[in-house]
C-alpha cells in the first residue's frame, strides 16, 4: 500500500532561531520510503540527526527572518496481518527489559496514579490484545473528541478527570492505561490517511507478545483514522518527546499543511505488527 | 433514638497557641440536645461562637503548655422518614438562591472539572433522591476505602483518578459529582454510631425536594456508619470548613477518643431529612 | 467621587435557559447607589435577592432565545483614608470568629499548600498593612500579566508556578498567600476606573486592625486601575462564588461590554478601609 | 580516592514476584569497579542487562517467599577537577541532538510550566555552571529539607509550591529549572559518602561545556554529601526511570541498609566533570 504524503511549515522570527524538526517518515521493513524531498526556504546548512533508540529523524535549522519548509515523501506500508486471539501479555517476567523503560511514568501519562483505575475497569479483562482494545473503546465510549479544552500541559490525570480531548490526549490516557497495568505503551506522531480535517495525528503502540514473538502493535483510540494508512513520524514515551517542530526562541508560525493520499486503493487491515522490539 | 457521645483530645504546645474547635453537636429540630458538658483542663476563658449560615458551634481556648478536652453530650436524633420515591431534584430555575453556594466548586470539590465525568456516568439516571444514591452506590463500588493513601491535601479529582481514600475523600467526590449535575450539596462532619473504628466521620448532604419541601438529604457512601445514629457536627462547602480543630502555631497532638453510644435500641432508617433549607 | 457606571451583556440559547447574573454595585456606607436601572430584552419575570453573608446582589431570568440585558448606575465612593502605618495585622487569639472563613483554602486559593513559601516570602516581614503590599509587590514584579494563559479551572497553585495570568489569577495568589500568613482575605469583583481596556475587574481585600477597628482593605496587585475607582459588585472567598453570570444549559455569549466613567475628577487615595466587618 | 560500598535488602512476598534491581555502581571511566559481588538468598536464577543510553546495570529475580540480597563493591573515583569559571552553556544551536532528550520535561521535571519561573529567578545570570550553581543555591535556600512531606507522587510542580522534599525532590526542582532555562539536565541515583543517615542519594547532572569539550556535570542541591563521593548508580531523565528496586506483585519490604566508606581519606573537590556525553 503506497502514500503520497506530505506538510508545508511557515515560521517568522526577528532574530536567529534554532529549529528542531520531526517530521520525516521512520525507515523500517514494514514502512519503506521510496522517495524523499525536503525544501528549506531560504537554503540554509541543515544537520540531519537520527535518534538510535527510536529511529526518530531529526533536523535543525537555525533561520533568521522567514522559514518555509517542505517535506513530501512516497511511503510503502506493508503492515503484517495477524490474528487479534493470537497476541498475548507478556508477563514481567520475560518482559524484555529494554522494554521496561515504556512501563515507566512520564510526564503526561501519569500511570503511577493509575493503578487503581485501570484495575478496576480493565483487570478483570482477559489479557493480550483484546485488552487493550477494550482500553481503546473505553477511550472511545467516555472521552469527547474535542477541540480547544485541552492544550500543551493536558496531561492523562486531567483527561481522565475531564474527559474531553483531541488525539493527543487520547493517546496518553491510553499508553498511563496500558502502562498501569503493567503493558508497555508508547506514543506515535504519524502522518494518518484519512484523517479530516487533515493533520499531524497521534496514536499509541503497546508491546504484546505475536505469533511471531514480541512486537509493538498500533492502536488509535479516536478512531479517525485509517488504520492502514499510518505513516510513523516520530515515537517516544510521550509527546514531550515527539514535537513536529521544537524551536529555541520567539517564533510566529502559520498553522501548518499537512496531506497524504493513496497512490492506490487501500485494502482493510485488522492488526498491525510493526517492527520487531 | 437517643445517644450518648463525647471526644477526649489532647495537645501539648510549647508557647501561647490558640485553637478554634468544632466539636459540639449541632441543635435543631432533629436533633436536640439534650444535655452537655465541656470539660477544659487547665481552665482557661473559652470564647463561644455559633455561625449564622451553617450553625456550626465553634468555641476558641489559647493554651500555653498542656491542653486536655472533653466533650459529652446526649443527643436524641428525630430524623423524618420519607419515601425516596417521593423525593426529587430542584430545577435551576427553582432553586433557592441561598442554595446556589453550595453548587460553586470548592476546595476539595472541583465540580468545574468534572461536568463532562458526571453527565456520562450518570447524567442518563433519572434525577432524584435515587441519583444521589446511584453517586454513593458508584462510590462504594469504585473507590476503595483505604486508611494512608491521602492526606490533608487529597481532593476529588485525585481521588476520581486514584480511586481510594477514606470517608473524607468520599464525601468530597460524592459533593463535586452532586455539584457537577446541577445538585447542591455540602460536607458534613459527624458522630458516627457504629463506626468502627470509632472516629470523626464525614458524610455529605444533597438538596432536594421532598414530600414537605427542598430539604437537605443525608448521605454516606461509605457505608460504615448507622444513617439513623449520625449527629452532626459541623458543615460546610467541604472539610476545608468543617475541622475539629484548628491551631494557630506549633503544637503536638495525641489521636482523639470519640465515642457515640445508642441509649435504646437503633430502629432501622431510610431516608432522613433534616433542617428545612 | 462620582461615577457612572454599567454593563451590556448578549446571550442566545435554544431552549429555556436560567442566568443567574450578579452585576449590580453593592450598596454600603462607602458606596452609595444614587441611581441605578436594570433593563432586560425580551421582557422577562426578574427574582432579585441579595446574599445575607456577602452583600452580593444577585438575580435571575430564564430566557428563551435571545437575552440582551443593560445595567446602569451612578455610584458615590466615600472611602476613608488612614495611614497605611496605623494598619496592624489581627492576632489568631482576636480575630472575630466569623473572620476564620475567609483563612480557609478555597477553589483557587489552595492556602494550604502555600504554607512555606509564604512564610519563606513573606514571614519575615513586619506584620500589618506594609505586608500585604509587600505580597502586591511581589505579585506585581514575579507575575506576568498576560491574556490567554490561563483559564477558568487555573488556581493559586498554577500562578505560583507558571507566573503569568491575568486580575483573576493575581487576585487568587494575593488572597492564598495572605491566608498562608493567618490573615482572612476574599475575592471582589468590580467596575474599575481607568481600566484599559474596560473589564469586570478582579481584586482582593484583606481583614486588618484600622485606626477604627478591624476592616477590610482592598488591594490591587495588579495596579491596572485607580484604587479610588473601584465599585464592588461581588465578594466571596473566590471567583468561584463572584461570577458575574452563571448558566444552566446552552448558551452563546457576546464579549460583555462594561464601562465607568468618573463625574468629577478623581484624587489620589492612599489607602481605603471600606465596610465594617 | 577509593569506597567501599554496598547494600542489603531484604523482601517478602506470597507469591511469585519478579523484581528488577538497578543497585550496581555503574562502570566508566572516572568510577572503575575494582571488585564487586551480588549475594541472592535463595540461591535463584539472575538475569542481567545494562541499558546502552545509560549504563544504568540492571538484573531481574523472582522469588517466592522471602528474597535476602547483598550487594558490596571497591570502587575507585577518578573525577577531573576544572574550573568552574572555564564552564559555560551550549547554545541550543550546537547542543548534540541526543542531548535534546534532556531538555523534554518528564513525568517528575515538568519544565515545560517552570519557563518564567525560570527566567525570573535566573534568566538575568550569566550563563554557565555559576548559573546551574546558582540553582542550587536557591533551592538550598528556599526548599526545606523534610522527610515526610513529599512522596512517590510528588513532583518539581508540587516542590516549587510546596517548598519541602528530600534528596529526590531537589534533584527533579534542579533539573525542572535548568531545562526551562534550555539546559539538559538528568537525574542520578548514587552511594553517597558521608550522607546521614546512610541511604541511596538522589542528585542531578548538567550537561555543560568544559574545558574539555561536552560533559555532564554533577550537582547536589541538598548538600548533604560529598561531591567527591558520589558513586553512581542509576541515571534517567528523572527518578521515573531510577528505582533501586522495582517489583511486580505484592511485597513487604524491609528498610535498606545502604553502606558506603572511603578506603583512603578524602581530599576536597570543586567540580567533577563525569563520563563524556
Amino acid at each position: 500500500m503506497k502514500f503520497q504524503l506530505g506538510c508545508r511549515l511557515n515560521y517568522r522570527t526577528t532574530e536567529a532561531v534554532p529549529f528542531v524538526f520531526n517530521l520525516h517518515a521512520q525507515s523500517f521493513d514494514e514502512q519503506l520510503i521510496e522517495q524523499e524531498s525536503l525544501t528549506i526556504t531560504p537554503s540554509l546548512p541543515i544537520e540531519h540527526w537520527t535518534m538510535p533508540e527510536s529511529g526518530n529523524r531529526f533536523f535543525r535549522v537555525t533561520p533568521t527572518g522567514s522559514l518555509l519548509l517542505e517535506y513530501t515523501a512516497i511511503v510503502e506500508l506493508a503492515p503484517k496481518l495477524e490474528d487479534p486471539n493470537s497476541i498475548s501479555e507478556i508477563p514481567a517476567l520475560e518482559l524484555p527489559m529494554a522494554a521496561l523503560l515504556y512501563l515507566y511514568p512520564s510526564r503526561y501519562c501519569q500511570s503511577d496514579r493509575l493503578a487503581r483505575f485501570a484495575q478496576s475497569h480493565f483487570g478483570g479483562l482477559a489479557p493480550g490484545y483484546s485488552r487493550v482494545n477494550a482500553i481503546c473503546n473505553w477511550l472511545y465510549d467516555y472521552v469527547a473528541y474535542e477541540a480547544g479544552v485541552s492544550d500543551e500541559t493536558t496531561s492523562a490525570i486531567d483527561t481522565v478527570t475531564e474527559r474531553a480531548g483531541v488525539c493527543r490526549d487520547f493517546a496518553h490516557l491510553g499508553i498511563a492505561l496500558c502502562r498501569a497495568l503493567g503493558i508497555p505503551a508508547r506514543y506515535i506522531s504519524a502522518y494518518a490517511f484519512r484523517l479530516q480535517p487533515p493533520d499531524f495525528h497521534a496514536v499509541f503502540e503497546a508491546f504484546l507478545n505475536g505469533p511471531h514473538g514480541p512486537a509493538w502493535y498500533l492502536f488509535d483510540p479516536t478512531r479517525l483514522a485509517d488504520p492502514a494508512g499510518l505513516v510513523r513520524i516520530g515515537m517516544g514515551r510521550d509527546s514531550a518527546e515527539v514535537a513536529f517542530a521544537t524551536f529555541f526562541g520567539e517564533t510566529e508560525a502559520e498553522k501548518p499543511e499537512v496531506w497524504i493520499e493513496a497512490l492506490e486503493p487501500a485494502p482493510p487491515v485488522t492488526v498491525a505488527a510493526v517492527r520487531p522490539s
